[in-house]
């Protein structure tokens, strides 16, 4: 646990749901706000870093977030992204995208596609739902908090 | 197979290693040398919607392309990213980034960060070698073509 890995010292989001080995966060992203993270808590670098067993839970966990976002939201596309350049500590981005978000089709990192002062309204359901669905097929598919 | 998808009517790259289920390619970024794409061939747009015998597959072949590059190219951080939004047949980015490239600590679709004119010389072995080295791994891995 590096002393300044900001994924080690904290949840890093909206608090989810979380396993020994993985916690689930929604990123607060206002122009994204159906963006969620599913962090591995022990600080690892890289995916292939994990055991194969571990990677496979790791990749259903984004696999659960993935589909109840596909299924509450029927977004454009979800995007996800294992990145790590600025905290190398193993966090998984599931980003809802739709044709309307401030960026489509281009990556949420790059270039503004037009002005959305209203990302919110994309979301055919509440992001307090929306928590509380992922939260729920999490904790049926894990048997996790 | 919709008709329109690039993904189907072509390779998308320097095909690397195949098998009858994905294909490992380079995609030719100048930028970003060492830049491999695991691309399923079935036109699926989301990876929740392979089998989860599919999904471990295509995550063994992307860690194994990322352990190559690793191994090979000692990077700062590999990047990992299923997007899709202008082509949504499954693709995953495997990509070595080094901190002297010109987007380093941004994702490849960010912001330039520098002038980087020659990015292949930051790579410890050339590109007929990391190619022949991932082909090898995965021809291992998986007894594919």
């Amino acid at each position: 646990m590096p002393s300044r890995c900001p994924l080690c010292a904290e949840a890093g989001g909206v608090l989810i749901a979380r396993s020994p080995r993985w916690r689930v966060i929604r990123a607060e992203d206002a122009a994204f706000p159906a963006f969620y993270r599913v962090v591995w808590n022990e600080h690892v670098p890289e995916l292939s870093a994990l055991s194969a067993a571990q990677r496979g839970e790791c990749m259903d966990v984004v696999c659960t977030v993935e589909q109840v976002l596909i299924d509450a939201l029927q977004p454009a596309k979800i995007n996800l992204a294992a990145l790590g350049n600025v905290v190398p500590h193993l966090h998984w981005h599931v980003i809802a995208r739709f044709e309307a978000d401030s960026h489509f089709p281009q990556p949420v990192w790059g270039t503004p596609q037009r002005e959305q002062p209203d990302a919110v309204r994309l979301l055919k359901v509440g992001l307090n739902e929306l928590d509380s669905r992922i939260k729920a097929s999490l904790q049926h598919a894990f048997q996790c908090a």
